[in-house]
């Protein structure tokens, strides 16, 4: 376990933090550092990130648009398996952190790199999932968490190493104008937290969101819309055939203009504490409503239920960075097999923050009007319910305990 | 397991179907009916039912106002395990059948009788939710489901039992003004389901609704509220501390004014086919959002993932008709167990359909802004993730194998 | 639902009993019988029954020996998953009905059949494992179960319908010889249950077991053996490949002499009462602990956690006739994808009743001396170890109430 | 967080490795070392490590005979769940530390120590456990791990520390010819791992083992015996009523003489790596085989299919030292409450390592043999499974999906 480091790849965003990562690194290890940044869809151009990365001699830049891998083989899956954690959150953060993970060891290959690092501190779950995914794609790997090594404790600490360093430092960072939260952004999602947000009681301040506006702000009139699913994966929206990035897009800019994706959450985090967390997921909230919607009609009772039952683990291995792991990988094969016959479509109402479903059909509907008429029917036997119940309160009259009924 | 039967209790409306049930209970058993009419907070009056009881010559006729006990007994432990069926549903119809099963069968234990009746068809869950409460709590009772019995299997020949039984018709039934759905309503919900909306597709006609106004009719304002809870038990609404069935009533007041809690499902029957659903849950949506918030600072994470985990199964259960049965009393003990430090209160907002939490605090809080902040802090050491990390991946990297990463 | 029906395919033993209801279907439904008779290894002759079916006119006989499909494809699969009913019971019984039932819809299909039919009574789960077979394989057939619909409900009037067809009655039938128990034979095991068995109290008579020898009449030496798995299937004894139902007819033998595989069970049955069942499952026995081993050093900690987890509900879904199911398929999915990597040998000594692992080795090995040595190591930082105690106790810190100490 | 230390509670067994960390820790901290011993049924005499502590001088020296606290309110709830760690393992080195670990706590607080400390490694599960413990049950203590700490890393380093520190070494010690293999021992079990038993493919040697002969040397007749349980707890043995310790010891006695209780594992522990266990639990076999047939007759099934598929976690939970958390306790509330018509008694044949059950009754059975009967019966109609079989089949009818016939 020598820490001698020849050649680092780090997740690069251009931005100062990062950008003194860069710096520290080199002179830490006295290594050379390979960059890596990625359009995941939060929203920022990535040439300056390129720029920032030759103008501090980076030999080996890697800058790629990764949307619709992040939205086809990462975002998608966990859709499948309408994936919430503690009931709510729709995992936009963790999602990412995967994808980055592999690209960074695929690239260390690539390049002969033996060490990788990134810039997530040492408080919360993204260390853990990106790690975890270094670990699991590159067992040997050397992985370098600079938040939790070095000094550079204070903001203070760390504008005096990017002065002494030449690294320029924006306005906002020096003058005290940051936004009081830290953000995370992809094609899924925007989290905010920390700072402002850190009491539990204090509501968001409606200035924060960047994707929606407040369901007040929002238009008065319904907007309809049709989801296409083929195989548990939405492809077309209205009638056209989209990407999987493309059609996120779409979603995010209809369902942010009318309000809807906004939570305001407090989450247990891997490494201990709770934490208050603030998210617009404007898309993904359409995503996950209509895939409920389209499995209703589509999926069998009981595959159905045992993936009810299964999915807060699954969103527990998201959540706590496990995507390249074995459990993961078997629970995602457990769960691709039920959506064979997830396809159809899906119709709903956006409206002031609300999505609702108002139809669903299908060319693989196993729902029955034929079964379930109130008029009467010719395929099924209301006296078989007289058995039905009778075998399966047998155990019950069986086991009869005065004493249990509380 | 002689068909003779003596007295029968029968789960009475007074409305037309169980009036015939009434009549035809005697004329086929030749047997004295006794009727059990419950106020469940449906919304109708009570006293009609006596009378029409009387005006059939019943002898023991029983009228009890069960809503305080339907609230604090069946609604509330239900929400304390944030119960959902099939992911959506909040169980409003399924929560009431074991009250009435478990009253229908103290009172026949109470007048004698040897057998019970209901007016549930031999189609939907509602006869497997009573029969399996019956069983459940007296083995050997004589359980009569006229439906799946007698040959009056048209609206025809129901009418024309009616008519030859001097049972009163009122005209809605005759001129063929029916409502084009069934209905079944308690303190909790209303659903609406058969008939027009039988057709998964067709968004159902906004006259239909009786307990919230459409969000585009909810007030331009946000109302906000405080809901206070105890052992994860609401006990007050914006400081007032109000009984079970008072409280409940008026967050359906104040959340069916704001265009909350309607929800349009196809969901899985027990008994086999698909059916698809319309409901409104007002007052039961603000509780299921405050109580997953009060949860979120005062519950241990791995206390709630567990419950999270079993949950699809307990829901299953209620909507089942499991709620007499030893698998769901344990479980409500390991439940219950979690909710002792579940108190606090939970502000939310209300505006035109959606409930949105803003703030919550707790005399129990475990959430520690002192570890989660950004902030230099003493009480967290960031160095002890890297060894959480390093373990936690050490069987990735043992177990690591190149074709498994797909 | 006309009951008319022109041609059924009869699962048919040659026995007393099937052939009764060869003769019964003929005259209660007036239509051709076509049989069915397989050898899954229960150890009888097979051409007695094609002669029975001759002579009483069968134009249609099919006669097939599936024993290694039964193993290859049934068998193997649910051992894969460690599949135990009730924390002990192999499921013997219950995955021989897939097969069947599988196979006589497919003659069904072939010989332009309507229906099915078996042998099975209305009280035991084999009626409801071949018939959601058969509805699951071919939703529209007809279903004929002669037990739960005819009136020959007595020994007596078996006997007389037997007579008055001309169907042949073995002395034992005749001269109450019969054997004090009911069994069931394949290439797993043979189970016993009933009359004799019937007081839970009662010892069984060590007559009644024939594939096994009492450990007090096995060898007083012990027998060590070798298996071999590849991606958790067993593939050679002693380093010699064998078939799958030639490895598991070895595994009885070996472990038949050696006393092993009997088990004594109160179990519970899905039509809702207790039964006591007595089993012999030699190899069976041995296949299931030397799996486990094998997994053991094989196969990832949380993947075999998961499927531990999951292993009682695939256990029930077998037991109660899911085999054919979406949620059966779908969880063998995801233990199938677990097994990859099971490959390997364990060794085993058999012992007068005892199978004990003494060794297990794989090519994809992943127990690792290195990390585990009680030596000085180079690989494990003892303080990792810190960290991960720290954070994994920290929500137990702030989350800790002195109350909850019992 | 100061490392100040002023009086630590130290674990002690008396042997060389804790007396070598009595007096590091005095040397390391400068603070006071108060002594616990406790007697949990290892075996061994406490009062040597009373005169070594006395002799060292100590001056709060605890020396406890915890053994009937641990077996009736560790052992027994643990075994009410029926736990086994993957499958097989009986926990029983895990089940003592929670045990220790409080005692630790409550003597601190009693001494007023603001310290606790153990002798486990840095590569174990116990530091897991006692550390789980020691923070659950008060989250500010300070604790010691010194194998994690000290630089006394080689066997040579350990014994020179000892030398010059005036600590007496055994001959055994000294001479190399300490055991091939690390030991736990306590009522429940004695465990071996490490050195000789590293390599997963050698079987261990018979001389290893202390509490239970080979069962090629156990007798050569049948040992019956009758076990008696309430609520879930065995109470006597062949009709002597024995406290919970004195029972525990009763049968390892007729137990480890009759070969029972051996098992050979590869493990998975909760830092990561396999280990290779050996253990001895000659009575928790008993109990284990015992206490699960006490439940056939008595337990609900779906209550006991319940706790099947909850095991594994809460073995886990145990395993990996979460005695102490809000999820075990919550998870105890739902185990217990299937336990109160757990009553009666199992006959089991002991026979050369074989546990064999023959019979059980109980004043709870909920077997009826009435409705299991092959005879003839009055109170289960046959044609009611019809209606059972159909209505469970809908949904499969409904759902077939030739496709997915595989």
């Amino acid at each position: 376990m020598s820490d001698q480091v020849k050649k680092v790849v780090l997740a690069y965003s251009g931005g100062l933090d990062t950008s003194i990562i860069l710096k520290w690194l080199r002179e830490e290890y006295n290594c050379e550092v390979v960059t890596f940044t990625a359009d995941l869809g939060q929203g920022e151009e990535l040439e300056p990130a390129r720029k920032k990365a030759e103008m501090f001699g980076v030999k080996q830049i890697f800058i790629e648009d990764l949307r619709e891998e992040f939205v086809r083989d990462y975002v998608f899956p966990m859709f499948r398996a309408n994936a919430l954690y503690e009931g709510v959150y729709l995992l936009g953060t963790s999602i990412a952190r995967p994808l980055i993970a592999k690209r960074q060891i695929e690239i260390a290959e690539e390049v002969g790199a033996d060490a990788v690092s990134h810039g997530a501190t040492g408080k919360g779950n993204d260390q853990v999932r990106f790690e975890l995914g270094y670990y699991g794609l590159k067992p040997n790997v050397k992985v370098i968490a600079p938040w939790r090594e070095w000094k550079l404790n204070s903001r203070t600490a760390l504008l005096n190493f990017a002065r002494e360093h030449q690294i320029p430092i924006s306005a906002d960072k020096l003058g005290g104008d940051e936004p009081p939260y830290s953000t995370d952004a992809n094609l899924l999602h925007i989290s905010y937290e920390g700072k402002a947000l850190e009491d539990p009681w204090a509501k968001p301040d409606e200035k924060m969101f960047e994707r929606t506006v407040s369901p007040q702000n929002a238009p008065d009139a319904i907007t309809t819309i049709e989801v296409e699913f083929e195989q548990g994966n939405p492809v077309a929206v209205n009638g056209e055939r989209l990407s999987p990035a493309t059609l996120l897009a779409k979603l995010n800019d209809v369902a942010g203009k009318n309000g809807i994706g906004r939570l305001d959450l407090v989450e247990n985090r891997y490494v201990g504490m709770k934490s208050r967390g603030v998210y617009e997921t404007p898309g993904g909230t359409i995503l996950s409503v209509a895939h409920r919607a389209m499995e209703s009609i589509t999926l069998d009772r009981n595959a159905g239920h045992l993936k009810d039952e299964l999915m807060p683990r699954y969103a527990e291995m998201i959540y706590n960075g496990y995507w390249w792991s074995p459990e993961r990988q078997a629970l995602q094969r457990l769960i691709d097999d039920t959506q064979r016959t997830v396809n159809g479509v899906v119709r709903l109402d956006l409206y002031k923050g609300n999505v609702t479903v108002t139809g669903r059909k299908s060319p693989n509907s196993i729902y029955s009007e034929e079964h379930v008429t109130f008029e009467a029917d010719t395929v099924y036997n209301q006296r078989d319910a007289e058995g039905f119940i009778k075998l399966n309160a047998l155990r019950l009259r069986l086991g009869f305990d005065r004493d249990s009924v509380k």
